[in-house]
């Protein structure tokens, strides 16, 4: 939402100003052991800091003279340069006696709580509930929320504001998602083209390249062609065969060695600055009927989903579509059969950025956030499971709502079971 | 402390009763999102958990009838053949209730209050404090406190507990920094062999293979290379010329074009399981006779330290000797000079794990925690910097504390600024 040398958009500030009243509080504070952290990098951008933190204001609050701003805490002298690029209001460590605190209370809850209370006095903020994010080790994040209290400042969980001021991407967002998407189109192939090469055995084992094609091979060629684009896996990732890939949440196990006609799941989400999320699902060989069956349903289940996805409609309603065509085809789901673990089993897609899972949401159950509007980022993973007869199918595409209904495609691939046709 | 399969150690068993009576706790509880929490991993070994929590009673809770041991929650069901390879006591999601918190209070931190506030009961816990640790939203944390205070347990920070728990490491905790330190090494190596094939143009600007040396393509090759060793850099790295080396938290801009003759900071510090730390200086073409002298200096007060370095002595003490030999030399130290930013500007070493700095501490304060034992895993790394100068120099090993005083080096490198010499 703000860009290096922005302040906050108005409609983030208005966003703030709903969510903040609503819960009664006199500003969002956001405490981070780094710049990276999901609930800070959106408001700081791409600089580099440490511990650090920010304290936004109501505007009822920021009105009041010359506290107007968001202010950005940081904590170590040599910081400065990066912070000042972040074009917020500062609060340095001389001012927020840092070394003070260090000193007299090197406990690190007991110095965050000395640096935050100082930093609501220097920001103006009158005493009263706070909304919390940002992440810190837990004893740390309850510890300082004692001495707050002492100060006459009571925290509240904050992480839902921030998630809704996080729903809208800006330019600079799209594109670290989009960096991230790269690499992680460019895994894809690697695999696409090494699936291509492989040979069945006559016991149905895949060899390429003189050696067994494993879940652990595959595994360590992504974790190269992610690297070499600078992205990191810190959720990890899922490729599974056949009875794995039967599971949606079974990752795969690296022993395994993939065998002909069978399905095999990959489902991608590396991160950059940002994250991204894709997935496709490979047959080397004949894929059995049913397999190749669910392969042209899911298909069709995007497609209708990709078609759908416009500004102002509900996550939820698409899912509903999603069921409608799959529950038509013979298949359980969400919907016909709470719970199932065959047929269709999970939800059609989520909102990515900062995190893997932001919004908007696709839950039944979901308010604003649960409607789709341009500039979300999100994924569509329409799919099918069978454990018993041991496939699982799945297609995720990755897209960013643009104006007049045109959402651009960051995950543009084949879908081609047989990779040899990619 | 905790390998797979294993209960608690007896020292560890120890460790916790007395540093929970102290404070006054029933029990430890550790919360994360995954089994990679640093408060977590030490306890569960290299399983992989999504969300999981870890209740620890003391002794005199776990001896009152059938609660007699740490449990590991869980939440997912596909989940319980991962967790029983812990060998710990279970709490899992049906136990738990986790479907019905799930429905009724899906809010993070209304669902992880229901679902620990369950779990204690299953735990057999008595209302009274608890030492909470692991990482979470920090509005997640202080929301859930809010819960568990409701249900009669008072949350207060229990990192301590924990990173005194971590300080002695066991042989597959080892064996994870080894796998750190085997990339870090292999990354040196590379960049070593960059520098000793790289020469000076007309105005001393390096070139190597064609294109200008900066600290950004040395950063993209030790990027490859850790990925190849399967290691990360979730706290990023230090690569810095002269004037950028002279500070020593400053990280170097990627931009930079190597000069010759001047001095090149370079410390790794990279995360597979656990993390590894190393740095080593270099210089190609002629040192200045400062910094050459700086490099003799150094070297006598590392050795000194590794000499010193034996289970029973304090960090500080260490730390002192350094401060002596290099304060003997004509050069500011923190105990001759505090504050100072030339000369050595800071501690000699810590602990290195799970997380990047933990115990043995080497500050003057430190109690017990800053007394070396067999099994720390430590690093010392004395430096000289003279900002007005434009060079620092710092060499950092990485040392395993065995039996009789014998330390294993997990970063046997040179010491040569010249790396032909390497």
């Amino acid at each position: 939402m703000s860009a290096p040398g922005s302040a906050l958009h108005p409609d983030a500030v208005a966003v703030l100003d709903r969510e903040l009243s609503d819960r009664g509080c006199e500003a969002l504070l956001v405490v981070a052991a780094s710049s990276r952290d999901a609930d800070l990098a959106p408001f700081v951008g791409s600089v580099h800091l440490g511990s650090s933190f920010l304290v936004l204001p109501r505007s009822s609050a920021r009105s009041s003279g010359n506290h107007s701003l968001p202010r950005l805490g940081f904590l170590t002298p040599m910081e400065r340069g990066e912070a000042a690029r972040t074009g917020l209001a500062l609060l340095p460590p001389g001012e927020l006696d840092v070394d003070r605190w260090l000193r007299e209370r090197p406990q690190p809850a007991r110095f965050w709580g000395a640096v935050l209370t100082r930093a609501l006095e220097l920001a103006g903020v009158p005493a009263g509930r706070l909304a919390l994010a940002g992440h810190l080790g837990a004893g740390h994040a309850v510890g300082l929320a004692a001495d707050l209290a002492a100060a006459g400042y009571a925290l509240t969980d904050g992480h839902e504001v921030v998630r809704l001021l996080r729903k809208h991407k800006r330019p600079h967002e799209i594109e670290g998602i989009r960096h991230a998407a790269v690499g992680t189109v460019a895994a894809f192939r690697h695999v696409a083209r090494l699936l291509a090469r492989s040979e069945p055995a006559a016991d149905g084992s895949l060899a390429a390249d003189g050696r067994p094609v494993t879940v652990g091979l595959l595994r360590e060629q992504v974790f190269r062609v992610l690297a070499d684009h600078g992205l990191e896996q810190p959720e990890g990732n899922i490729i599974a065969p056949a009875e794995e890939g039967a599971l949606p949440h079974s990752i795969g196990t690296d022993e395994r060695v993939l065998r002909a006609g069978e399905s095999l799941v990959v489902d991608l989400f590396p991160r950059g600055r940002l994250f991204a999320d894709c997935t496709r699902t490979f047959c080397v060989g004949r894929p059995p009927e049913r397999l190749a069956r669910a392969h042209a349903l899911v298909l069709e289940a995007l497609e209708h989903a990709r078609a759908g996805a416009l500004p102002g409609v509900r996550g939820w309603s698409l899912q509903e579509e999603t069921c409608r065509i799959l529950g038509d085809a013979g298949f359980p789901t969400p919907i016909s059969h709470p719970g199932t673990e065959r047929g269709y089993v999970h939800n059609l897609g989520h909102g990515v950025g900062h995190e893997l899972h932001e919004y908007p949401s696709f839950r039944k159950e979901a308010g604003a956030e649960g409607v789709l509007q341009e500039g979300d980022v999100i994924t569509l993973e329409p799919g099918l499971y069978e454990p018993e007869e041991g496939w699982g199918l799945r297609f995720e595409d990755l897209l960013v709502l643009g104006p007049d209904g045109v959402a651009e495609d960051l995950t543009p691939l084949p879908y081609d079971l047989d990779s040899r046709a990619w």
